[in-house]
């Protein structure tokens, strides 16, 4: 596998798979790998679609971690999307996961209404004009809401997924009641969350929601998933879900 | 003070507070002293409103804990009222609170619009209709959404609610979605939520909330509190907020 300028091939930790990322773009972080694992109870016959899937790292975990049939990555970057290919063909998962470069609201054709089962989205955590921004920039896409809204991702979701179909979404806490008034806007129903914090002392900065198409209403809170020990190491849980050694 | 039958006076281990309570109604749980620790930044000039206050725990608890010139503690059941009244009498706080035996539809005389600083409600959590219900009960009336339901309830906190007026409820974490959707409706922004596990293991059983009328958006999600330690010990923060010796 031929590598481009500033890429470099990261092991993922989980079955052998790895994935090529650029140092100077947006490389994943612990947000990617516990939505992941949220996410994991898919299906054999289940077709999955990660939106803003950037260099691919969800829909190549979930390849791992899941039986899902087909998984679809959606990436509005070119050359973003065109590495997270090449990350595909080095984990040889061409037959289960196919990167498309697309807008995602542009994807009618490929992927018609509700004919998904599960859909996962880490999406830009900041709206546009928020923070500092640099237009042309592959990580200010990353990061800042300037291809896709929230509200567009939530609504698209909703087109594409079967009556009682999966939302995976990680996200920030302090954008949760505009999350949850999407949602219900567009008939996903928020069913199960979960907050992680850095410490038990410290605020939660990173949630996990799961919703689910036309549900009904009843939101379970899971117990608050922390990262580090007192100590400065790793709790348990978050050796568990990188499947590391203490 | 004189006792009426099923009644004795209970120690609220704060200052020397002390309530009167049905042992055959609802007596009052962690939930209201977890909200009055939650909503205790009050000012000297302020005034408050304790919505469904029941035997008046809080509206009792928050004279003690905050500088607040005026509470108004409000209670649709008859005897509930009366007896929170006696409570209110035998700790010599007439002057600060004052328990009105009113739906919480009808205060508009009492308590004109825009003129309240701060409103806390412990609300009944569960909808009319939902597990089992004895409507002519007075704990049914405590638990169930018989006499208001959750929207009655944030719709009347905005109406009374000064411009950036805050708004602190305790409620059960299913009902979230409900509770945010209905908070944006009415203009009462969420600005920093607290879940309550029983333990770190366990998932969240109560959540605490502010809100502020006609605030802007971002929601501050504080870190988890744990009622128990693994040992079943309480945690020092439960020992703080009852301000106990361990």
């Amino acid at each position: 596998m031929e590598l481009k300028e500033n890429e470099r091939i990261d092991d993922l930790q989980y079955k052998d798979l790895k994935i090529i990322q650029n140092k100077t773009g947006f490389c994943f972080g612990i947000d990617a790998v516990l939505l992941a694992n949220f996410a994991k109870n898919m299906k054999k016959k289940d077709v999955v679609v990660d939106l803003c899937t950037g260099n691919g790292v969800i829909a190549i975990l979930l390849a791992g971690k899941t039986d899902a049939k087909k998984i679809y990555g959606v990436e509005i970057q070119k050359e973003v999307a065109e590495m997270a290919k090449r990350s595909v063909e080095l984990n040889n998962i061409k037959d289960r996961v196919t990167i498309l470069n697309k807008n995602l609201l542009d994807l009618k054709e490929e992927i018609p209404s509700a004919t998904v089962d599960t859909i996962t989205v880490n999406p830009p955590y900041m709206k546009a004009g928020s923070g500092i921004v640099n237009e042309g920039n592959s990580l200010t896409v990353a990061r800042h809401e300037i291809s896709c809204t929230l509200e567009d991702v939530i609504r698209e979701s909703a087109r594409m997924l079967k009556f009682n179909g999966e939302f995976f979404m990680v996200h920030k806490p302090e954008r949760l009641v505009e999350i949850f008034c999407l949602m219900r806007k567009y008939k996903i129903e928020p069913k199960r969350m979960r907050f992680v914090q850095p410490s038990v002392d410290k605020q939660a900065n990173i949630v996990l929601i799961e919703g689910a198409k036309s549900a009904g209403e009843f939101l379970k809170v899971e117990n608050t998933l922390c990262v580090y020990k007192e100590s400065g190491e790793y709790t348990d849980e978050i050796y568990e879900i990188y499947e590391m050694e203490k």
